[in-house]
């Protein structure tokens, strides 16, 4: 992700709280976790932070292999989460842009670590891959 | 998560080398994020943080709701890839443990921003929700 812009609060895991959660609570932080934890919402988030704004078919190339169906399911998740604005130009042909809200910036922000964590392990995982592989068989 | 333990290597997003990833390594890391990045890794990630050795059983009550055959492929795609450790206990009755191997307990610490995140925007989100439900209906 591009370093532009002013920097989003970064949650460090020392900052957590050791007390556990209340149920209640835990079970909408795990609600959370299960919609944004997908690997479709981190790439969404990475296209947007890299490039700021994005037409939907943009989204969608940057993206890679998403399908139609699977990039507006993903979009309209994020935006009723809060995490996107989407903008109509009621131009003709009308046209729909995207971009990361303050928000949807700072889970970008959170998520960076684990594109850190994957980027400094690949070569280890891939090589854990292939002993499991001669091990077990294809996973 | 607890914070038992030698502290893991945290990434930090500041941490990031500016320079596009060449393409071959970029496709590699969307493919480490495409499996790592899915709420049962991180929910079987965080139990094991917490619990530190757990058996197949023990694992599914903690996460709740996850289904045998997805905590089976789960734990065997966290296995291939390096994530964590499993013991067959030759004893009868046989059971098997898991526990976190080193990468897997710095993926956690990556994740952690995330848990920390949800936790710090819960409310946000419920809010965003809302009003977006009252605008366009349920998502």
């Amino acid at each position: 992700m591009k370093q532009g812009g002013p920097a989003p609060k970064i949650y460090h895991w020392t900052d957590r709280v050791p007390q556990p959660l209340d149920p209640e609570l835990d079970g909408l932080v795990k609600d959370i976790i299960g919609k944004v934890a997908d690997k479709w919402t981190m790439l969404i988030l990475e296209a947007l932070s890299d490039h700021g704004t994005l037409r939907f078919s943009e989204i969608g190339r940057t993206v890679g292999d998403i399908s139609q169906k699977m990039l507006t399911k993903t979009l309209r998740q994020m935006e009723a989460d809060g995490l996107v604005h989407r903008v109509v130009h009621p131009v003709i042909p009308p046209h729909v842009d995207y971009s990361l809200t303050e928000m949807g910036g700072s889970l970008g922000g959170a998520f960076c670590g684990v594109w850190l964590w994957a980027e400094a392990h690949h070569a280890e995982i891939e090589a854990s891959r292939k002993a499991f592989a001669a091990r077990n068989g294809a996973v």
